[in-house]
């Protein structure tokens, strides 16, 4: 599944040509390709060069080293996840308006581009070798924050029974995850479908029946 | 987190010196580690010998090529995998308790040894180079298909709504799977103690609220 990466367009550099943010661009696409398949340890920047049809030096024209690579790919991918659901969340009234909002911005946001998202999922758990940076930290702990106070505004009004957000918070983020493993838009399914059903018995299994 | 691949005494081959089984034992280990962090093209026959401190041609001894050792290490996990699981479901009586059992002992088999489960389970996905051979597949599907059984089983005694056994069995595969993301044996949490939550939510948002 090749990356699409609708995001790329915003990475231009000030100061290059466009047939240099053209080669960038694809550069990015090409690395998140194999960050997404074989991690930040697996993939070395001759595999980028030769998949581009360029050389190395002409690679660390754009970029000097594969860690700067890296950060770019997952900070880009994690912007993007942090502002579209939290934009998301906040048209939404009721926590589990908001909860549904959160699975489903994030879902989409995968089917547009798994390969960004592996990449930016991948940083921080299969790469020992690749400290994420603290930007990359602070993006997450927003993101899974803003999934917590999801279910706490629950809890607290009623809406949920009295759950841990945190244990609760590794379901969805467990179930969101794993659409990697199986999802397939060409199958059965659409990914909203798949929310819908997903939503259906976590909200069932947290819900108190309740209304706010 | 050391491999502690405590089924690696079943390894051992007619023939070959104790002394060779150690170290047959020993590469194994070395091996499951490096493939469960970095999958298969992420991992070198050089990786492993360097690790082992051992030439190439002395692993070549044990190992013809990296595919067998991989292929053992993934046949290996499945059948651990698929064996506890079918022995633990068949003592329980009812649904949830079918249930809870494939899902309480899949967690321990995690925690028992995390680098044969990530191994296991990254074959599937991860590798698109290293097809899975049919031997691991039908383990695979094994194990599938004895979780859509114990939901399908819940279905039909009125213990469950009438939820489709697929899409929650990619729900609790989902859960489990995440556990390799953030559960740590050193946390505050037991396994059993977040099996115990995630099958609370599950339950509760698949069961009837009927008993069987």
């Amino acid at each position: 599944m090749p990356p699409t990466r609708p995001a790329s367009s915003k990475t231009k550099t000030q100061g290059t040509t466009t047939r240099g943010d053209d080669r960038q661009a694809q550069l990015l696409q090409i690395a998140c390709r194999f960050f997404a398949r074989y991690g930040y340890k697996g993939t070395s920047l001759r595999d980028i060069a030769e998949e581009a049809n360029i050389t190395k030096a002409a690679l660390y024209y754009h970029f000097p080293n594969k860690n700067s690579l890296y950060e770019r790919i997952v900070l880009e991918g994690l912007r993007v996840l942090v502002d579209e659901v939290t934009e998301a969340t906040s048209h939404a009234q009721t926590a589990r308006e908001k909860l549904h909002a959160f699975m489903m911005t994030t879902a989409e946001i995968y089917v547009r581009d798994p390969d960004l998202w592996l990449a930016g999922s991948n940083a921080f758990w299969v790469d020992e070798d690749s400290v994420p940076r603290k930007a990359a930290i602070d993006l997450r702990d927003r993101y899974e924050q803003l999934l917590r106070s999801c279910i706490s505004l629950g809890v607290q009004t009623g809406e949920f029974k009295d759950v841990d957000p945190a244990i609760t918070g590794r379901v969805v983020l467990s179930m969101i995850n794993g659409l990697s493993r199986w999802f397939r838009p060409q199958g059965p399914l659409t990914i909203a479908q798949v929310i819908e059903q997903y939503t259906g018995i976590l909200l069932a299994g947290i819900g108190s029946g309740k209304t706010p």
